[in-house]
């Protein structure tokens, strides 16, 4: 329904007709003088021009003596010639070059004797002289229109008596955040209230990319609200953002407010987040005004922000438009897409074996975690059905390769020690960069077997042997080429609500409780099955069984926001929602390596890590962590 | 010497002992807090952890009713379900989920009938919900110490609940400059005034490493006013930059006034620009404060703050060292260094025919346009004696190589409508990129030759035929594959003092003036050549024949001056010093390509601006410039 009035333009078609709508109807970059001294990045709006020479005179480049170079032809070691009194004149370096003198002889040379004053060798005109205009001369072109002013320019144009610069005004981009329930970021929010943060990202971004911004109080889901801070706006800024309330549905006013001030040029995009999005544009006396409708989503808005509006910006700053790096990586999971869209979809990137490998991560529009972590955005384009495992695709770069490359790829079950690593690691180490996702200890077998991490944490209990870890690692990666590595033992338990309301035994009480589980393939999932079957109980008697969480801290949440009563998980998740918890028993948590990764640097600093005493006293503080020679190689066959 | 007392550390040394001793004496990052939403590319301090979960509730995804799966078990398109009255209620997207409901069913499927609220399907618990902690879960690490802070982080913390972040304090860097001779940047300087653009450099490197600056008043040469003026900076920053008097002359006041406020820790590095560097440290109470004395050139002391100072920066800013990219270029003529330095020459880079091809510019430590021209730096290793022509040598990047690849290569013949045609192209299309050199008309037929420049612009006379470039070109490049553009006619003349004060008239006259030349190999140099023979003048009964300039304005410049009563040069030139010309002749001045050139974009934009009205207005503007069918390929053969 809310999306039958959008058009569906291809991406690249709406750039064009936007950028095009307003270079007809006349936007380019404005003009403002400034002092030199404060242009530092800043990017000139016309060429600029020396208005004196640099060096502004003749200079000495020497101490010695100025004198004319005529009076010393014939001059050698064996017939000095003596200067006439009067004839020469004492300079230091920097001094104006005396008038009627045309070289400079340095200190060194120059022989006083009982004659007066001698030099063993002829001079030649102009020598040891820095020639007015050296460096650059009046009326020199010293930089050229729309070129960014680095520090050593500034220093060119000051030598150049050039005081005042004209540069490009940077636009203002008003931001205007919509809707009833959104409320200022609090650290205390009521249920059903949105934390309002889409501004602090949409006003950063505009920085990063040399606007000023403002942003206007939070207007409600009111079409006159709208329109009236719209008019505000517009009043006061070079470009408008609207957010959200863009698409075609009952509550979104946007393009009925854009509209009403201005014209709308599209409106519907084949983009995957990011399609209802409105370009317009408005006018304020001669000056044009681009009007955008953003989606709420942040990643949405974060999409159309860099896919669309990036060029904009590009036209009011003078700047060039980066061209965003591509790589081809190889999918490290079936990916399935729309043929309607090209679609967007972030992931994590690492070098593993010589192969670039790309982790699609969380796709919800929602999960603004996934920008922080994602390190490039998978292209699927629009026509194609998506990509298996194992496929190459194109990836648009949000990192440097050379970071990328470096990245040490940790992909396996989760726990907060792995977040202290990497902490730490960056710490000692600012040159490290980690990637690290949650996918559970299968998944972490899994990718590690496959290259695609190069390593992953596990705590795989085999049921037959009693086992941990080994005998998954044997059955699954045969092949061998890998090494499990000794992290630390941990407390599993169940985590239930603060002082234990219902009287939570154990296991055995989980047929009349609500569950809440972890996701298919995680070590806690396999041992709550063992667990069940242990006791003899069938998981269709366990309300909750299906639904599922990927993360320890994940489970703990939801016991604590009441809507499951126990879940498993380990005593530190417990301990940061204060929850109650029961011990069910210790498991060893450890990380698999591949062979061909111990040599890395990354991964010695990493041993190294998990052998400090950093770690220890933070594993101490998180609490439920016993270690014994961690960073030991386990030997298994 | 002033050296004698220098050191003489191998940069890699000198930069190792001063990170030791600085890192030994407890060197760090300071931390503030700041809040979030102001903290966009500040940097961490700590690891960051979610206060809340985001969503911080169990969420409605979706419009429609919310009710307890169970009910709908069963449920199908033969056999719908009818929800008992007060089992359902009807949400909102956003909407939190209503206590004791765990799925949400949406609107479309939800059919109102008289027998009550009816579905055809069964809905599975936790369907349409965003759960509590989906994005981010209360106590997960969001973003771990050391890290950059990026828009969508900004956006995750707040999500997150929180609302200040531990960030770095920037760091306060200190510029002292020294010397008498300074004065303010001003467009009327006197001679002997030292313009004092050095702290305007340095201060805009700095910021750019993530610093604040304080710039002080300056401060003369004597040993007590230093000091004074460094016990304040001391008060008041974490680092400070004395600039000059760095070396160890008797007028070099830096060493003794650091080591009487602080350590010096050496004195002397083995780098060419920038030996005289003094590296030392102080305390303030707790704080370590790293002193360094600078050179007093501009392109010593930008030199010395990347080598040497930019790991210290980076230590005090938790920013990770930029590792420059180096490249192995071809160097384009011959460069002799010295084996007790590594030695710096700043060059221009350009991939002409597949190759890429450094370019020396001036390497005078005074000359900062340099370092505004550079694409990159020449590194000639200590004990290198330097390269011959056509050699490879490693060269540091200032711009990403993506742009280099891009660039148009001009080296010839000096004109400034070169330049007005590089502004024109700028504006028309900012993702353009030329470098351009003047080396002469006889340097750009080599330079295009040799394959180090896509073209360059020429003007020679042949005396044998009077013809203009083709006669040259013939005889240079009999080889072919390069074409001549036309470019424009313009006028040569003698450049004189306003109102001809001597009453030259000519040629003739030139024995009884001070002349000033332009460089062998330029097209005015071999005009003049040819006019002195056409009037029997020998070039011994000029004054001044050996004086040299590069540029048409830097003759000019010197004209203005009153060191010279007249040198050769064109119209323009005379215009923009207010200087007399006496016209001797019409040349025409072409543009002489690379036929493997002809089809690069960027001289198909050059092309289509020679023939544009633009340039045709601003040649006007220029004065001295006829135009006939220009941007046309001249036939030869």
């Amino acid at each position: 329904m809310a999306f039958t009035y959008l058009s569906n333009y291809p991406l690249e078609e709406a750039r064009e007709i936007f950028l095009k709508a307003l270079e007809e109807a006349g936007l380019k970059p404005k003009v403002e003088r400034v002092p030199t001294s404060e242009a530092n990045g800043r990017v000139t709006a016309e060429a600029v021009y020396a208005r004196i020479c640099a060096p502004h005179y003749n200079a000495c480049a020497m101490d010695g003596i100025a004198l004319e170079a005529s009076l010393t032809y014939g001059a050698s070691e064996t017939r000095p010639v003596t200067l006439p009194e009067n004839s020469f004149r004492w300079v230091n370096t920097g001094d104006p070059l005396p008038e009627n003198y045309d070289c400079v002889v340095m200190v060194e040379d120059v022989i006083e004797t009982e004659q007066g004053v001698q030099l063993f060798g002829a001079a030649v005109p102009w020598q040891n002289i820095r020639q007015i205009g050296e460096d650059i001369a009046a009326g020199d072109m010293v930089v050229p229109s729309f070129t960014e002013l680095s520090p050593s320019a500034l220093g060119a144009l000051l030598a150049a008596g050039v005081l005042e610069v004209p540069v490009i005004r940077k636009p203002i981009v008003g931001i205007i955040p919509t809707g009833n329930e959104l409320v200022a970021p609090s650290a205390n929010p009521r249920s059903g209230d949105i934390i309002e943060f889409n501004s602090t990202i949409f006003s950063g971004m505009m920085q990063d990319w040399g606007c000023e911004t403002k942003v206007y109080p939070v207007a409600s889901d009111k079409s006159e609200e709208i329109i009236s801070s719209l008019k505000n706006a517009i009043a006061e800024c070079d470009l408008v953002l609207l957010n959200a309330g863009s698409s075609a549905g009952q509550k979104d006013f946007s393009v009925e407010a854009i509209q009403s001030v201005g014209t709308v040029v599209l409106h519907g995009v084949a983009i995957k987040p990011g399609k209802p999005t409105i370009l317009g544009l408005t006018t304020r006396g001669e000056q044009l005004i681009p009007l955008v409708g953003l989606p709420g989503y942040p990643v949405s808005g974060i999409l159309v922000l860099e896919q669309l509006i990036k060029p904009v910006i590009a036209l009011m700053t003078g700047r060039q438009v980066e061209k965003s790096g591509f790589v081809e990586a190889t999918v490290s999971r079936r990916l399935v897409s729309s043929l309607k869209y090209l679609e967007f979809i972030r992931a994590r990137l690492g070098k593993v074996g010589g192969r670039i490998v790309a982790v699609p991560l969380n796709r919800g529009a929602g999960v603004v975690s996934s920008f922080v972590k994602a390190d490039g955005i998978i292209h699927v384009p629009q026509n194609v059905e998506g990509y298996e495992a194992g496929e190459k695709a194109r990836v648009e770069l949000l990192r440097p390769m050379s970071e990328i490359e470096q990245t040490l790829v940790i992909t396996g079950s989760h726990d907060p020690l792995i977040d202290e690593v990497i902490d730490i690691m960056r710490r000692t180490w600012p040159d490290s960069f980690v990637a690290s996702s949650h996918v559970g200890s299968m998944g972490g077998i899994m990718a590690v077997k496959r290259g695609e991490a190069h390593l992953g944490g596990v705590h795989l209990l085999d049921e037959a042997s009693g086992e941990y870890n080994r005998a998954y690692v044997r059955k699954y990666i045969p092949e061998g080429k890998v090494k499990l590595v000794r992290c630390v033992q941990r407390s599993q338990g169940l985590m239930v609500a603060k002082g234990n309301p219902l009287g939570i035994r154990g296991i055995e009480d989980l047929p009349r409780l609500r569950y809440v589980n972890r996701q298919k393939g995680s070590g806690t999932r396999i041992l709550l099955d063992y667990l069940l079957k242990q006791s003899c109980l069938n998981v269709e008697s366990i309300t909750g069984y299906e639904r599922e969480e990927i993360t320890h801290t994940a489970v703990a949440a939801a016991v604590a926001s009441g809507t499951a009563d126990a879940g498993m998980g380990i005593l530190s998740a417990a301990r940061i929602y204060d929850l109650d918890f029961i011990p069910i028993c210790k498991e060893e948590y450890d990380l698999l390596i591949l062979e061909s990764a111990l040599s890395m640097e990354s991964v010695q600093r990493l041993i190294s890590i998990l052998q400090s005493n950093e770690l220890a006293a933070r594993l101490e503080k998180l609490g439920g962590y016993q270690i014994d020679q961690p960073g030991e190689i386990i030997q298994w066959n």
